[in-house]
């Protein structure tokens, strides 16, 4: 069952060469179809000169039924952050390098998002992770992320040396540069590139890669999407590793600061063209058409 | 909810130094105890003087409410393939080298084994695959793996070149030495050595492990334990790789073959003594106490 | 100090669509220079007509000057195997695949070849192994690889078990599907799929990969190009593994067999347009020009 | 050609408990063999009680003809570095985690030492790499390292964009988390746990290890040790990564730096006991006795 959607929100990656024209394009397009729309505010401040009514970031979703991103898969993570609250659906016109989450082509602009509009497209759900940093039994700080938290190395490249428990039973003491804690969204970006498998975006599960263990036999574990991670920092004071979410939002974190991750109880609806296919994105994504090791016996 | 088993059905590797010892000495055990046991035919003539009564492998389930295995983790695939199908549920005795799932050790059988027959102990359910290889769109062979299912090169070490699709969706053309579909339990036998995620063997999901893939980009894919995974062998008529199943089970494979893996409709029912828990075996396994590069800082 | 060449021997893959095309072209091309020809009788006779003399793979280094290869990389591994002993350079025209030896397109052919023929060319010396297979002390079997010596499994699917000494010095005994024991040269071939290092091919050094190996900290080692690295193949009765050179040539091998694996004393000379640069072949082989990933933080 | 040791300097980890007992233990030793001993100022210090002649860390290489390190690989690595320029033979007695540098035990300090004081010993020529940065064409920094220079992101959580050339040779422009250059001695470090291959100490070459790279074909590339080694920072203005030597000194870098990484004219002169076996190392620090993964066949 889908939507006929009537009033539309735009976000855009400020200062992004050519989202500012695609915006307009958009604007135009839409305009031309009688929607209604309106446009994030610093995203419009960003464009020309921009016509439509404006508003905040948290309050385009309760006046839009849905939203479309103009940018890369960035520009989407970060209004999918602001916008999962109201599960408004997503739809991502890809300005950037690439595109898993925005997978419409500037080109095919018209083509594609007059299909959504009228109704014909796919709809996904996208689940998101909560952080939650503990310091002394206090909450110090919370976010989501639809692609990833890593803990990580501050500012002195030092070895973090942390503790895990996935429900409540102890897992490992590691030592390491960190651990990427990722979504099957975010498994085609960090984690892949530490050595990550791919989830397929419907899979109900968590994967862990540890970042240049110490031991070598640390490896990618996948666990399921409900289980409740916990780190403890290890109380060596003079580690002071970061959490980051989606790679945008940082914490700065402590000796003996305890960090919870589970799912975050809203999902992400994310909206495709009907053509959409999943691994055809993959294999688009990484040549896998193209063959690129020498012959060995050929 | 527990049992107390009554008849007990015994299986050994045959010929591996010591499981004949373990066998005898657990026979005793069980007879103190005055309960009925069974001996698996092949694994009662391996035994010195074996005075229980016998029964082959194929109607051990159907007269036992528990079986015991005896050997490694390769004993207990052999059994589990060819218990699945009654449901008995199985505990496993370590003989072998390593053991994800025989975890009671020799020295430990009267305690272990004893508590569990008076029903604590803690039950698992692990899916197995089953694989078809059709020819000509009749079906050729099938078997099933609580492991993985491995494509693999013949005698002619030659590349193998295949299409994978999965629920009809192509997925990709792959020329590379093979292909792993492992299920959580195998995830820590061979596809970990192919660089596979560990997979918690409660998650209902597969991965999918190419071997030397001539393309760099591909990577181990974890999916939905439901899905339909189709291998069809490319036409080249100098290709004729194998299937194996958990490595003991071999089918010749010709250009054009179709291979259809899904879950088996029937679970094994592993059990385990109450203090077992899963990452703990982990940590053993695969050495996680211990730290094993050079430290870098220090 | 380069050469003019005046007596061209050509040796191409026999029936592979288009190399067919290549040789005429270049028959043409070379008669027009009135240059002296002989073909290698197995390429004349795969040609549609070929009325150049022709003569044994085994005899061309002693009557030509300089050897063109038209095929694949897997085309001038096998030629390289059977010139290398008369130290003729040779040149290699790319019809495969992809061609990390065989650098010049069809396209480019008469310029290109032009060139090298009037002394405009870079020449590379490229080792290769010699391997050779003992049997109760006495030599069973003997080869030599410009990529790689592999040791695998045969027909059997089974992990093999063996020992291996560098120099004589015992570095360890391995269960696994293998080794890859690559020279610079292969190791952008099979070693880089199995998880080998790029091996620069200048460097006088030999990788050891291992293949699924059963202790996953067992890691690709980087050795002296003139060590003398030898295997001995466990005495475990069931295993008969395979040795391949290049991938074209196979040894069946038996329990306790022992392989010595060398430099072999003389060198490849290969052949470059003078435009050849290493790290550019591998920026577009290994399509580094292109970004693959997700982006993270955007 | 060995020599026998007459004036032995001290020199160990401050603060590490152990460190001082075994000092003292060596102390006493070196006494009853009425030989010259001068403790590092630093060391002294934290000495609970130091009745020996002292000098600074600059001057003991010029008074003393041999250096005994105790600590870990990071106690070695940092007098390494200081001790370089004067050629003083370096012998290591391991009171941290691993050793693959200070291989001398505590319990067999007296046994060992005894030998090597003698004249019985190994020794090996291991090379350090020499890195200079550059600014607007001013050097900026320089340092040098036994391990690894390791270019790494600073306390902004971004991804690095570089650029890399060899001898003059554009190889290629990265986005990573970083690049590790390593040594054979340090290619069974922090490079080991990022994917790098081992390279035996004799190895002249060094390994370059990118981590986390956008680009999945990125892999690490062996090349010569006397190659010169260039990376150039992006003009990007937001990327301000780190560089640091053994993971011990760190330099701040901005946009448009130059980094220029070549061998350093001196080697490191590293002592072994007489019964040092290479590969003996290796197999007891990465566990090769043991087998880790589960039996796939058995």
């Amino acid at each position: 069952m889908t939507q006929h959607f009537k009033h539309i929100g735009l976000f855009g990656k400020h200062s992004h060469p050519g989202v500012s024209d695609t915006l307009h394009q958009l604007l135009r397009f839409l305009k031309a179809r009688e929607l209604a729309v309106t446009v994030e505010t610093e995203t419009a401040s960003a464009m020309t000169r921009c016509d439509a009514p404006t508003c905040s970031r948290e309050h385009l979703g309760s006046q839009c039924d849905v939203i479309i991103v103009v940018g890369g898969d960035g520009s989407l993570l970060n209004a999918a952050r602001a916008i999962t609250h109201q599960q408004i659906p997503v739809l991502g016109i890809n300005r950037g390098r690439l595109g898993f989450l925005t997978d419409i082509r500037p080109n095919e602009l018209e083509n594609k998002v007059g299909e959504v509009l009228d109704g014909h497209y796919l709809e996904e759900k996208r689940f998101l992770l909560d952080g939650q940093v503990f310091r002394d039994d206090k909450l110090l700080a919370e976010g989501n992320a639809l692609n990833d938290i890593v803990l990580y190395q501050g500012d002195v490249a030092r070895m973090i040396e942390f503790e895990l428990a996935i429900n409540g039973e102890f897992v490992y003491s590691q030592r390491s540069d960190g651990l990427i804690i990722s979504t099957p969204t975010g498994s085609t970006a960090y984690s892949l590139s530490g050595g990550g498998p791919i989830l397929h975006p419907e899979l109900d599960a968590v994967v862990l890669v540890p970042m240049f263990p110490h031991t070598l036999t640390s490896r990618p574990i996948v666990i399921n999407g409900n289980d409740k991670i916990e780190i403890i920092i290890a109380a060596d004071k003079e580690t002071y590793p970061r959490l980051s979410f989606d790679g945008q939002q940082h914490v700065n974190l402590a000796p003996n600061d305890r960090i919870v991750i589970s799912k975050f109880p809203k999902q992400l609806r994310l909206i495709h063209p009907k053509d959409y296919r999943y691994y055809e994105t993959l294999r688009s994504k990484l040549h896998w058409g193209t063959k690129l090791l020498a012959t060995h016996t050929e």
